[in-house]
């Protein structure tokens, strides 16, 4: 866990989505054309993590149905995993200094930012620590919800939630990124991809929102 | 940690809450009546743990206008705060054994069963452990929330997510409080109280649903 990288590195390609099912949609289906791009022709072979669901073989078979890699389902049961089999560092050091492609949806997205404080998941299991993969220097907030302003639910809003992570010490900014959205990074270029708009928030700065099309390249220099 | 009892204790006099605030309403005004039952005319002084919020002098200047012993706010704040402060096993004995009344809502809630695994809250901060103050023999989850079936969000539903927490093993009954209700406890007796049903999930078994004014006591006999 000592020699993971936080850090710039040329040789990154992550396709970080929000989501892996889009209301009206198939798996992946909003994400098709972006996942092709990404992978491009050269790639063979995919190793896929099924460490989120419980079921891992039928979880493993949609995944090779659809012919990607891809990680949603529960972010604590996933994260537990990839400590229990110790492949947190690995997976870090292969993606970062040896340029393997990684993909992530929802759960796997979560898990290759700093750190899973910002996930919507149940807690159904207790993880070694919160810290993750660490493949780019901020978190993400998947499935991204908007205020609604009808709601009679008393529950924390996503953003009040959000909030109360950034009155902790030492937090990072917070990509809330909404279902149909998708963050590509290359190397040290960030780009915001997919149907609709991303929210970004900064502790002690006001939230911003970035259009899909926006270089975002400014939240991998440093830890944000 | 070690001398925690969970177990039957005649003595133990619980008010667990599931939302501080009702839709359209005031602060714990829709369990004002409750709470005047539960504490009576001979409590005279009240501890309030203020831990879930980051603002702790704002929030217990708010319970102590409203007269009121209450926790909601962050799950994993407040049971980090709790243990750094080391007085779970504290709030343990002086709860079973000596007959202090608790009454907690929303993250109070939480933490007075067994664990923090059923929380809806956003693991803000890392507690050393899941394990809460296990006043009760099961866990419960607040403001639960009936699946939308117009929803186009497709992040887990509520059940669903329950559903995974009972994937994993040794996982107890979750007994799912809609905002408005709330669980009576005194001794080995549970009376659901409150304007809705709750719902229960066992491992194994059919969900159920009961209605207020049920007698939920089996609740109590075991470890569920």
């Amino acid at each position: 866990m000592t020699t993971r990288i936080i850090a710039k590195d040329m040789k990154r390609r992550l396709l970080l989505v929000s989501n892996s099912t889009l209301h009206g949609g198939g798996y992946l289906e909003h994400c098709q054309q972006q996942i092709k791009d990404f992978f491009g022709k050269g790639v063979a072979r995919i190793l896929f993590i099924p460490y989120a669901l419980c079921d891992r073989d039928g979880y493993a078979k949609t995944a090779r149905d659809k012919f990607n890699s891809l990680g949603g389902g529960n972010t604590f049961r996933l994260l537990k995993c990839l400590y229990d089999n110790n492949v947190l560092s690995e997976i870090n050091k292969r993606v970062l200094q040896d340029g393997v492609p990684y993909m992530g949806s929802s759960a796997g997205t979560n898990v290759s930012t700093v750190s899973i404080n910002t996930t919507n998941d149940m807690p159904i299991v207790y993880p070694p620590s919160f810290n993750a993969i660490g493949l780019v220097p901020f978190n993400i907030n998947p499935h991204f919800l908007d205020t609604d302003p009808n709601s009679r639910h008393m529950g924390e809003t996503r953003e009040q939630r959000i909030i109360q992570y950034h009155e902790e010490p030492d937090t990072t900014s917070v990509l809330g990124l909404r279902e149909g959205s998708m963050l590509l990074v290359e190397g040290n270029k960030a780009t915001l991809l997919g149907t609709c708009k991303a929210r970004l928030f900064t502790r002690g700065k006001p939230t911003t929102e970035f259009e899909s099309g926006s270089d975002l390249s400014f939240l991998l220099t440093d830890r944000q």
